[in-house]
């Protein structure tokens, strides 16, 4: 095999499929990137059996040929390159050197013949979202998946159609991030449940730019993202995912309007008193026009107010700081709505047309 | 004790004097500052028992006082805090607020008399350089003390003045870096070592600008720094530092002139193939009019050829990789003159005038 490609169409490639090299495997093929110019493309594949990544790269086939490179050293010494055009050279033996003006570098390649190559799926049904709107969602929604397997599909993402609308949702058995996308078509009733490992991949591969789309083919266990030149393709999970609308509801006792920023920062300095578990509650007392964040531990002791605007009653509620400062840190208004019932109901922050629902789960105090 | 300071006073003294807080102690005292604000001004200190900072920050005394506070603490909660006016009010138990707009926080602070504030340094002799001067020199020679304490002269620097001569050197035993600067006045004849450790933390104080100035005072066992409103001291190291002029050669056999930054990439790129322990050569091979680096490992090899200008023989040399890059690194020039004798003899990287002297041991190869 003989390549010719810029040292920018290389590392670009490199640091896309990066993302399915797992980081522990006792299988050295798994650690490597599979380079097949064997036809009139250069594609680029890894796959850590639960994710797997391909992408065409730009550049210059002199001679066909396959080779499975180590993706960390491959990608060490492409990156130390200077900016320049790299020849990429494999004998017989899968012996591949690395050129680039007086530069020479020589590491053993594979052959790749026990390299897992992605498998086959027929692609029928699908929707189609821009990059920018499914990167944003799954930044918006992902930290609020179960970062433990005690419960398998809470460490997923459910994606549910119906018609012409796209529900994502996260939950860890203490809280929900919800965001609901329009799409152009029509696409039907559908839901799955994807890894939130794979989505967290990807979504570090997507641009983002909102001109891009992204296809997305479900099959009964896998499920394709095509956009550019890449396909990454991930194992469903398997299983029937929570009743959402059962959790969700509509009524409260008391509405804030408030100033994100504010409401952020002042949690933020309560953080410090919050012991490692998580576990202690700040106090919020909601009281005439004024928010007021309290909090005691041993160290010391915070005690803060800010205004706001309240309709219905005055609440006191325990509640996990951090979960709040998640979702208020990925919601884009300058002012947010948040909904409480009694002291043992879930919190709500949503904007009116429901674009996003951050549903959290109260903590017991002692009043 | 009531204070009125901004916050950016506050965190700039936080800042200063949280370089001498030590990270592990068994003594809760030494993980304060100590806020002396029972005179005029208002006298943050910290003392790790081998380093002290004192700095005097600006503010407004509304009741005198002194209290310690838990420096780590106190720092967070006024890093999180607005850009504001900020008070801090100590009662006769020590419990301190600090009180932000709506914002209050409660921590409980300690008398400070058992706090080892700093011991009185009468002072008499004292050079005179720039900030910007020290915090480059101390970058630029650092690297190489050494990390261990097998000899514990290694883990200082050598500050000796000849006349209006500052020399500053760092060995580790297998290397010496050594700066050469032109002091304004006459110092007559003085030689000192101070931990690498203090030095460290005392160029992450300085604000590295040339018009500023650094008094540097000395005694039998401490040396002070001065500058700013700020107050350095550290112990020094007792003994006998190494004969310096018994290592540096002037005679050569060899001599290389070549670009910094070629240089530089290229020994960057054989890293790649260095092992952990750093202890496999990179193999520099000086010809004609070109310098090739070759390296080779069981992960794979590299080989690279750099134009040059060469005076004297052709050498081929064993080095480490590592030791080369850290004098590259902090040298400013474009082009570096590299000095041989042979393949047992240190390799010298220094300027013409001598300002800067790097030299490192070849390491044996089996040619």
């Amino acid at each position: 095999m003989k390549l010719l490609c810029s040292k920018n169409d290389l590392l670009k490639g490199i640091n896309i499929v990066s993302k399915a090299v797992p980081s522990k495997t006792t299988m050295t093929i798994l650690e490597c990137i599979y380079i097949d110019a064997s036809t009139e493309q250069i594609k680029f594949t890894t796959n850590d059996n639960q994710l797997g990544i391909e992408t065409i790269i730009s550049g210059d086939i002199i001679e066909k040929g396959i080779v499975a490179l180590n993706a960390k050293l491959f990608g060490d010494i492409i990156r130390k390159l200077p900016d320049s055009e790299i020849a990429l050279e494999t004998d017989e033996n899968y012996s591949t050197n690395i050129i680039c003006g007086q530069s020479k570098f020589t590491i053993q390649g594979q052959s790749g013949n026990d390299f897992p190559i992605l498998p086959f799926i027929e692609k029928k049904e699908f929707i189609e979202i821009s990059e920018f709107t499914l990167k944003e969602a799954i930044r918006q929604t992902i930290f609020s998946i179960a970062d433990n397997d005690t419960n398998h599909l809470m460490t997923g993402e459910l994606f549910k159609i119906t018609d012409n609308e796209l529900k994502i949702v996260a939950i860890d058995g203490h809280r929900a991030s919800i965001r609901n996308i329009l799409l152009n078509n029509n696409y039907g009733n559908q839901s799955y449940i994807i890894p939130g490992k794979s989505l967290n991949e990807i979504s570090k591969i997507l641009s983002g730019e909102d001109e891009k789309q992204v296809k997305i083919y479900f099959s009964d266990n896998q499920v394709i993202f095509e956009f550019d030149t890449t396909v990454v393709v991930t194992r469903l999970i398997e299983g029937e995912y929570f009743n959402i609308a059962q959790m969700i509801s509509n009524s409260y006792e008391t509405k804030v309007e408030i100033n994100r920023k504010e409401l952020l920062e002042c949690i933020d300095r309560s953080i410090l008193f919050v012991n490692e578990s998580g576990k202690k509650p700040i106090i919020v007392n909601i009281k005439d026009d004024e928010l007021q964040i309290k909090i005691n531990s041993t160290i010391g002791s915070m005690d803060e107010k800010i205004n706001m605007e309240k309709s219905g009653k005055d609440i006191l509620i325990g509640l996990n700081a951090k979960f709040i400062m998640d979702a208020l840190r990925v919601i884009d208004d300058e002012k947010v709505s948040l909904y409480f019932i009694n002291s043992k109901s879930p919190c709500f922050i949503k904007d009116d047309e429901e674009k996003y629902i951050y549903m959290v789960l109260p903590i017991n105090i002692i009043v």
